[in-house]
């Protein structure tokens, strides 16, 4: 045990590149995918173990999908590629004089070609303190404490019901009316009201309701204004209650307050902000206000060639206009990282990069959902049309053909017998606020804004 | 919302009998099936939404199965069946006189029967502060721990050989020989030496050792003598190094001591010993010396006619042998009550109980497992055939055809792409004693007994 089983590659065969890749998402992973048939030696960094296919992590929240049905081993997807090693490592900082990766072990991991690809979080606009009362949604973990709590409001629901008669009202409370707001509403609408109706005794699982509450004027801010009218009115008919313009002042544990009213809330999901991974601080490079870092059409921030910005991290203008943190150009960026070493090893100009936009989808619920198409023809999809195609294309995308399998024989079982195969509360089982609520008594919740 | 959709039933329908259950496992379960055409209210009662179906948990501590695949919500299993409510509550009290359970809300549930299934939890045999360094396999979240910690060491040992050239050995000690120990032991084999082979680049997963330290004479003792051999030569041929009669006398972070000597491991896991669920003692009945409480062949304790105990916590004698603590004789209780009662409410002489025994099984590995066939012929198997009737009999077992269609395709992928679909580190990427066992540097771990 113990032996060397292989050279380590950025140690052994240093006349080749070295690449360090940080981040295993969309554009981490096809910038490794790009490098394999190149001479150059990719250690892909990642703090987690797996790769997370997030536009489907909504639906493992909302008991649809377990987390190894959209989540595999970094090290698993690139398992035949010989020239990448995966570290599951943090990295702490980046000496670009230097070229060296500092990690967290103390172990500074030299680089002839750095990829930062680390992505976005959560931003609570300096409201750090409202997170443990609004978790958002961008990792397995996050994904599986959503569940919990909104499988747990039910359950306690039924509990207060049967021991006392009466229960704090089943207020759902979604912030921000972006894609994931919008999922995330329609999917608690979607399991409330279909998916749980024989399961209780005491409580009416379709009187749930779910508000969806946005400070701007319309949900999908980043869609055309036909297809944000289409997804409020698909939302709507869900039993979405959408409050657009409402900006979110204070938060509780069990209550929010938006438009000087205090709405009670079992479940505060939060999925109003984004901000850049702190790892683009790092290069010291110029950011936007969000913390991206600034890249040119060959995606290196100014002066820094051999540094590559992927991803939701990167702000690429294009055509005077920005080029969106989403899966699609994450996938193209990573992509082009392997033509521009190509272009370096072969002693050719670095080609510029052009982000080909084929459309972009946001799913509202079971058979709604929107569509901007501009590839191969241009057009504005919504209700079955646009569901369709979000499944089709989803499917296409995930990673492995053993998730695809199970994704689909996930929906098509979920979609027939209105059951979801996932509704586990694990860990924790108390809810924040919930006990508040209680004690404050029926009646004292008060109605939130009718819509 | 929070109208009373359905009377409570046992407030409402005072004139039928009220049934408490607690504990959705086998045993609660099929109680309450076995209810379902008799005029009686029941009310299903656990701290836990979901039924587990334990027989298949080793599987998802080795990442072959998600949690979804072997539990359902308890109210989604009983959901056609009216004549049910299912509460997610803790027990706290039992007053046999008063014939009332206490819950942990403070509310006491008044009943006509009681039937208390709560089954088994682990022992340490006095020495609780081992349970944080070697965790047991009874729950999901117990799975999920053990899955975490698992992957983790070969994460941990690749970053360390990275690194620093070297890493501590990837000893894997499971402590005790029944039928757990032995499966966990066998799957930790396979999984290291089957299904990550191509995964590392610089460590040799093959080469990880698994330990299984008995204190007995025999691996599964409570199999006949034959078959422990087999299932130690099976175990040996897979690789696990079998010590049996080797008690474990101390243990820290990083190591075990037995038979004198400190054998060093990166991920040590408990299936010793159980002990039956503390609700037993809230009975006043006598109990045995593991806690399970002492009943007649009708299943009641004595002089509780309306008190039935089922299952794991049951300590039933029948022809001079103790009737087994696994999922069968559980199953078979449960369906037992229903007979009970239905002769009850029909003015008729109790029927005795008898368990009817078909066998019992243990799997090894792949492809190796253990079976004593009582029915419908007598045999001993191993190898394969007794396998295939594992995986046989397990699928017919499952509660649910969704689940049934999502082992059999996991398995199905499994076996035939060397690759397990779960393999996702969540949660805190630390491992108990790993930065001791570095620190002490390269050849302090010593070696671990010879087998």
């Amino acid at each position: 045990m113990g032996e060397l089983t292989e050279p380590l590659p950025y140690q052994a065969q240093a006349s080749r590149p070295r690449v360090v890749i940080v981040g295993g998402g969309f554009a981490g992973l096809h910038a490794a995918k790009g490098l394999a048939k190149l001479p150059v030696d990719v250690t892909v960094v990642d703090r987690r173990n797996h790769h997370t296919f997030q536009p489907l992590l909504y639906q493992v929240a909302l008991a649809v999908l377990s987390p190894a049905d959209i989540a595999q081993p970094i090290r698993t997807i690139l398992r035949h590629q010989p020239n990448v090693q995966v570290l599951m490592e943090e990295v702490e900082s980046i000496d670009v004089e230097e070229r060296r990766v500092g990690l967290a072990s103390g172990v500074r991991l030299p680089y002839d070609y750095l990829v930062l690809a680390t992505g976005a979080t959560h931003s609570y606009f300096g409201r750090e303190d409202w997170a443990p009362l609004a978790p958002g949604l961008k990792s397995i973990e996050d994904a599986l404490e959503i569940r919990r709590r909104v499988l747990l409001a039910f359950e306690l629901a039924e509990r207060q019901m049967q021991e006392y008669g009466w229960h704090p009202p089943l207020n759902f409370v979604v912030i921000g009316g972006g894609p994931t707001g919008v999922e995330l509403a329609g999917a608690i609408s979607d399991i409330a009201k279909l998916y749980m109706r024989h399961d209780f005794r005491h409580i009416d699982p379709t009187k749930a309701r779910v508000l969806l509450l946005d400070s701007g004027p319309r949900v999908l801010a980043a869609y055309p204004e036909d297809l944000s009218a289409k997804a409020e009115a698909e939302l709507t008919k869900l039993g979405v209650e959408v409050h657009t313009g409402t900006h979110v002042t204070g938060m509780g544990p069990g209550w929010v307050e938006a438009a000087g009213k205090r709405i009670y809330s079992v479940v505060t999901l939060w999925a109003a902000g984004v901000q850049a991974s702190p790892l683009g601080r790092l290069l010291g490079a110029p950011l936007d206000r969000r913390g991206c870092v600034l890249v040119d059409d060959r995606l290196n921030p100014p002066g820094l060639p051999e540094i590559f910005v992927l991803g939701d991290l990167a702000h690429l203008d294009q055509d005077g206009r920005e080029v969106p943190g989403v899966a699609q150009p994450a996938m193209q960026m990573g992509d082009h990282v392997g033509k521009v070493l190509a272009a370096d090893l072969a002693g050719l100009p670095r080609p510029a990069f052009r982000y080909f936009d084929k459309g972009d989808m946001a799913t509202i619920g079971r058979m709604a959902a929107v569509a901007k198409v501009e590839w191969p023809i241009k057009a504005h999809w919504s209700g079955l049309p646009a569901w369709v195609t979000w499944l089709t294309v989803h499917i296409f995308f995930l990673i492995g053909f053993r998730n695809r399998i199970s994704v689909v024989a996930a929906w098509v079982w979920s979609y027939f017998t209105f059951t979801r195969g996932a509704r586990l509360i694990t860990g924790d089982q108390r809810l924040p606020g919930w006990q508040d609520q209680v004690a404050a008594g029926p009646g004292a919740a008060g109605d939130p804004p009718q819509s």
